[in-house]
């Protein structure tokens, strides 16, 4: 598990890191996914395949890393001035990333390369703390607010499992309507005609 | 994909499958999974390596074959005389065998073998046709019904979204309140005391 040895950010490991991902993104590019290969990536990088195969295991493991580091949400979410738009705009965006083509194959790699499942785990909570931020500014504003387990259940649970399981068209009224059951529990329905 | 190959289920190409399945049951139980090959597997099946490659392409797309058939639901929904006990019953036993060692493998193995997402969707098709199965037999009670796409999303879509991404206790009190809120919106709420 190469995110282990990313304690320090400044340290050798985490250098190693961030040459070896690029290598990774770089290469792909250049040559394809099927074409790439652990002593490619190596010499890209300026390391040693031995580096490679001793800190990630395998190209899958690799790949795995490279993946959810490409999953990490980028910004903190979006304030639309109240929870149910700013969950809406959450749930069509993580959608729109999860759902496109790229996503689809971050995701099996993220799941695939990792027997222990740790990158499948910070996949989730990649979506737990962006959940958590945008309730944190909810409270603030004084609305009621459901909690984090819930919204990973109602919202990002369905999309996850459709865009795996079962194909389908996930429109905006479909997650808006995730949206709505998200809150039924925990706040006032929307005011007539919204 | 070997079972778009199974419509005559007395055809050699259903023999065939029958035979090479079998094969990789008992040798997975005999030398373990990583010491499987696609030669071994021919062997003991009595079939080519190559009738092998040219229906499975891929050992990986066999062992997604396998899992397939392993998930495949033996029997009809338990009947308990009412919705919710059928579905807290079928939630609870779909968590059993879905977040047990041997489950977690099959699901792997049916998301990863598999780049046209046809086993996975296999997968998601057999517990809608159970929930559809437990709906009729409601509807025939004069029970109000959800839909099937919705208890996959409530029921079935926060099961297997943790059991891939987020470690969770899927306890009886935790797939209670799914099926509870599954209700909530199409069913009167259960009887005081219930």
């Amino acid at each position: 598990m190469g995110f282990r040895a990313t304690a320090r950010p400044g340290g050798r490991s985490a250098r190693v890191q961030r040459s070896v991902h690029r290598a990774v993104r770089e290469l792909e590019a250049e040559v394809g996914r099927e074409a790439l290969t652990v002593p490619l990536v190596a010499a890209r990088a300026g390391v040693t395949p031995s580096t490679v195969y001793r800190r990630w295991g395998d190209l899958r493991e690799l790949l795995s890393d490279v993946a959810i580091e490409r999953l990490r949400p980028d910004a903190p979410p979006a304030d639309h001035g109240g929870l149910r738009a700013d969950l809406e705009a959450w749930v069509a965006q993580f959608v729109e990333e999860m759902s496109s083509a790229a996503g689809r194959m971050y995701i099996r790699d993220a799941l695939l390369g990792d027997p222990e499942q740790g990158n499948a785990v910070r996949c989730c909570d990649y979506a737990a703390e962006q959940l958590e931020a945008v309730c944190v500014r909810a409270a603030g504003r004084g609305e009621g607010v459901p909690g984090v387990e819930s919204l990973l259940d109602v919202l990002v649970a369905p999309v996850m499992y459709r865009i795996l399981f079962r194909p389908s068209e996930l429109s905006g009224a479909y997650t808006d309507g995730l949206v709505a059951a998200a809150l039924g529990a925990a706040a006032p329905p929307p005011p007539p005609g919204r």
